[in-house]
């Protein structure tokens, strides 16, 4: 609900023109990206504010809903109006009211329910497909968008665009994915696992009762990972198991000391456990992640998807495993738009089907400010980008 | 104390001189081997029952307890006078009693207890050192130890000595480490994971309040993992995410379907939260170590430690991870005596300090005769070897 009322605010005191959405329906959260232009830019067809000729002036806006909740979702459409005015089709101004772009799962279990609430068809784009378009549109057109992560220091990583590929970008959704990719559109999926966002929320329900994914992050700051967990001094009576470099403090089994007590679920501080699951999963993937890294050749690795969300303690792991693992030779980097890599790539795809002459070319070409938001103070080394943001960019007239 | 009962009865039907006591002290169970030379060849040491000159006939003997009841394992081993009696060596017959070989962590955490209560020092052998020797010798020496196990099927793999290495082994204790064996005595530690057998018991008693490993995994038998994972279908609508191969049956995110519900823990049937999580791990093990393989070029994967405890679905699971992420190319094998890898290790460790002269000269030495246990109708395709058991064999006279 707070996205409804943050948007809605937004567009009474700043009235802007809402067009092009794409929508992203996973098992978890659904992602909308939809671009709205500017007031100002309307009013003025040849304004050129950010000095692109031909261009229209706008904001990329993003936002995120529960699946569970996809009515809300519905609501948040109407009532936003996203799928009114805006770029239309100057033969048939009604054509892109007809359709929008949708990826992920739920485009295909949630087809009917659009079409009946708000009487508009998906048009499905391969999920795939669309995580490698939208990492590479973020990678190569936003500025300061991807940055590593280790010991609490965020550091951004300046993009070579002649230098980007291969890649191996691993999308932390309810489940994991993991691309090498290895230039324009070519990509494929190379592995995979189940234990993800979905496991790290679902489990985390089970053990705490928390509510939300974020009360659950939230709980975890303030945990302690070692009440949980078996640690390698545990069974060495304190001691290094130094021969193979494991320190007394590495875990050696992830909620191992659960076992070693008569100690119930309620005996254990919610914090604690939430501290050891999300310790757990983190380096799972990063140790997987490295693994598949490793046997392409890949030395980047960029991590996305809405498990993230911009959490310290959580990039941290991650970047551990993989320093760890591959001795420093792999490094982990993460993306400021990390949950929206999915329905990014399906608002770029309206254009691969020139359904609109008005519309992105390509997405490389969408020069992107990375001063995003309203807060024209923005430092994003301070702010994560997660919930309901925009940023400033603008779309070419074909 | 199940075991305390078997094995005192055992030795009041059917005396036997006990010698050679080794144990394993790990996170969550302590394993002990011992070696008790056959009454009618103490009577008569030319006896040659298993065809073997020189050698004594006896069994080794195997047990198991939780390692937070090692007080139960100190009395068995008072009880049943593991450390009197046997092979005492010829010049000095109290040298055997001063000290056992141990190793796991637990023989630094415990050494003093051991001294305390039993007056015994703990003699310690390196954890890696004592899983590969135990693995080479039942690789060696064991018929029928070594096994795959695909869609129920069990099959038993002819060892080549010649062509034994390298292979990689996967021990999964309270954690997980995965050593790359390359000839007699040569290996590395490569990898592991902290998510093990401690994760499975752990998270399990937290989640079932089951008060046993045993009783968790009896459990897990009888539950349904699609009630608690989110499948492929439950995202795409039923459909299978054909494109890369995905059926809509696969797990997409491991409990990731507890969250999209209001149900809390006490809603869902602990069967299923054990099945769920006995799956969950199992497939990341053998996924993990199918990728450590491939990184050395290595095609079979023994995996051994107590968690497999000769479960199909575990050895289901992690075969059918190792088959689907390698294509085929890899194979996943089990080991009969899975458990006792490290303690056996300890066990063949006595020799090489040549602190005995009536000991194995070399674990290949040892001729075992697979027809394990009392039960002479035998047939290890039908029984699993968890509990208690013996096998017969012979140790040379140097």
């Amino acid at each position: 609900m707070d996205h409804l009322r943050e948007i809605e605010t937004d567009g009474i005191s700043n009235p802007r023109e809402i067009s092009r959405l794409a929508i992203d329906i996973g098992g978890s959260l659904i992602k909308l990206v939809y671009f709205s232009r500017d007031s100002s830019d309307h009013e003025d067809p040849l304004n050129d504010s950010v000095g692109v000729s031909n261009g229209v002036n706008g904001r990329l806006h993003f936002a995120k809903f529960e699946t569970t909740k996809i009515n809300d979702c519905l609501k948040f459409i109407s009532a936003n109006k996203l799928l009114l005015g805006g770029f239309q089709h100057q033969e048939n101004p009604t054509n892109d009211r007809s359709f929008i772009k949708a990826t992920g799962g739920g485009a295909y279990k949630f087809s009917d329910l659009f079409k009946e609430k708000l009487g508009i068809s998906l048009e499905k784009e391969d999920e795939m497909d669309c995580l490698v378009t939208g990492a590479d549109f973020l990678l190569k057109a936003v500025n300061h968008e991807a940055f590593t992560y280790l010991n609490g220091q965020k550091e951004f990583v300046q993009i070579d665009h002649n230098d980007l590929y291969p890649y191996l970008l691993v999308n932390i959704g309810s489940g994991v994915s993991m691309v090498k990719v290895d230039g324009d559109g070519k990509f494929e999926r190379v592995s995979g696992t189940s234990v993800g966002g979905g496991t790290f929320w679902g489990l985390g329900k089970l053990l705490t009762k928390c509510q939300s994914f974020d009360e659950l992050l939230e709980l975890s700051h303030r945990g302690n990972n070692r009440v949980v967990d078996m640690l390698v001094g545990d069974i060495y009576g304190g001691m290094d198991y130094s021969k193979i470099g494991l320190s007394s403090t590495a875990i050696a089994s992830s909620f191992g000391r659960a076992i070693s007590n008569n100690n119930e679920l309620d005996d254990y501080k919610p914090e604690d456990v939430s501290r050891s699951l999300l310790r757990m999963i983190s380096n799972n993937i990063g140790q997987i992640s490295y693994l598949n890294a490793l046997q392409f050749g890949l030395k980047r690795i960029f991590f996305g998807g809405f498990f993230i969300r911009g959490q310290s303690y959580t990039m941290d792991t991650i970047s551990v495993a993989v320093h760890f693992w591959s001795k420093g030779e792999a490094k982990a980097m993460f993306l400021r738009h990390e949950g929206f890599l999915g329905a990014l790539g399906a608002f770029m795809s309206y254009d691969r089907h020139s359904l609109d002459d008005l519309m992105i070319n390509q997405s490389v070409q969408i020069p992107v400010d990375a001063s995003c938001g309203t807060d024209t103070n923005y430092n994003p080394l301070e702010r994560d980008l997660n919930e309901t943001e925009s940023m400033q960019c603008s779309v070419y007239q074909a």
